[in-house]
């Protein structure tokens, strides 16, 4: 038997406000204490929640970046240190070298910015914004467990999350911006298969923050979810079309236990020798 | 525009009576009949179809194995050829070294065995009755396009569908016998949510047939699938827990086209250097 421990994490939905990047840190700060009253330890923030998502090139990209340290990883870490909760969330970044980054940031419970992780797999027109980042996505020590990160389109990429597993990460976070799509009548929308199994077939707690408000056109589909290193949907996606959040309650240490049954565990079992040639 | 390739696929579900191979691979070969009459020209059969399942032990598995050619490969490649079908479907094999193997065979719809697959994932007591195979799963031109072959819980293992995609397969096949197990409310099985995202995921086209009745004392699910690449469940689980099938047309030729919109192509945006050091 592992020991339980219990975690409360909130995937956040938002709506921001595209040129408005202080309005908008100040509405994640207000949904982040909203999420811990709600009882929350772990808040997952939307892909580049301060900037807004829809814009017309790198030029104004790069008037909504900022660096990090800056205005949003120190609001959040303010913010997580005065409330005690951990935080996920998508920063606009111009890096040190000066480049456009679709980042997320990770601040513990104690306000320490932990890393910074660069989107690696860009989607649409962010690769004509955004230089992808060269990096491995991040799994560290938080004082919810040992949380790994990606972003929106990096959830597409199985063997990503599969790594982030095999390096131990009991949590996954994905900061996302999910476009709106249509779905199959009786069944979910495949934004939600895709994490669900996910979370199922690496046996990881998994959360995944969305936007929502349309935004030059653009529409989001508002899929905030928490699932469970059993592949359980434990809330989301929330009702209606505006900010909202999907709240639920897992068993960290669950996602240590790779067992099957009697005779099989899932990481143990794989076998890449044979057939990654 | 790739050309539009349509393919009538049948995933068969039968409840194989254990020890009676004779009468199995009768009725095998009755529902491949029935499955052609419908249209088919690919027909799927369950994992151990001829054998049944539920072993005491490798001595009783030992008693129902069979050769590659056997009995079973030979009465496939002869219906196949009368018809003008494709085949796969899964044998209790003996193999040349006198191992036994949860296998499965290809045949084409000109009669021939394009090859046997040894399933390398075990799941629960076959660890202790069969040999796992060494051989990457193969991926084989037919006459209903290029098929990739797993067995069952080797669709838990990601990586393996996605190096069959990798390696242009067009449609992938899983006879598999899948126990029954709860699912959430609003949710599908998640044995339905994996080869869903599966096929998503990697844009093939997905065929699981999946056995039913009980045998001594193990259920199964009996979700017998035909999914689309992308990503629609065309058809299946069928209703009722007694033998029956699932049955969808897809474009075979979809899968060769990886595009996501204009910026994307979900293999050629792979980043594995980064994240598998």
């Amino acid at each position: 038997m592992t020991p339980q421990t219990l975690v409360t994490a909130t995937a956040v939905r938002l709506g921001p406000t595209l040129g408005d990047p202080s309005g908008n840190l100040a509405r994640s700060i207000a949904a982040i204490e909203g999420a811990a009253r709600g009882g929350a330890a772990l808040i997952v923030l939307p892909e580049l929640v301060t900037s807004g998502y829809s814009f017309e090139g790198e030029g104004e990209a790069r008037t909504l970046a900022e660096t990090i340290p800056g205005p949003a990883s120190d609001g959040w870490a303010a913010v997580a240190a005065r409330l005690g909760v951990v935080i996920v969330g998508g920063i606009c970044e111009v890096d040190p070298e000066g480049r456009l980054r679709n980042s997320a940031v990770v601040v513990d419970a104690d306000g320490t910015v932990l890393c910074v992780y660069r989107k690696i797999h860009l989607w649409g027109i962010e690769k004509a914004i955004f230089e992808e980042g060269d990096e491995p996505p991040p799994v560290v020590e938080t004082a919810v467990g040992r949380l790994g990160v990606g972003i929106c389109y990096d959830l597409w990429f199985p063997e990503l999350a599969r790594s982030l597993a095999l390096r131990g990460a009991q949590i996954l976070a994905y900061p996302s911006n999910l476009s709106l799509s249509t779905h199959q009548d009786g069944m979910p929308h495949l934004e939600i298969v895709v994490p669900v199994a996910t979370a199922h077939l690496n046996r990881v707690n998994l959360v995944v923050a969305d936007r929502c408000t349309a935004e030059r056109g653009n529409q989001w589909l508002g899929a905030a979810l928490v699932v469970d290193a059993d592949g359980i949907l434990l809330d989301g996606p929330p009702a209606g079309d505006g900010p909202s959040s999907a709240t639920g309650t897992f068993d960290v240490a669950r996602a240590d236990d790779k067992g099957w049954a009697a005779f099989n565990d899932i990481l143990a079992d794989r076998r890449p020798g044979t057939y990654q040639p």
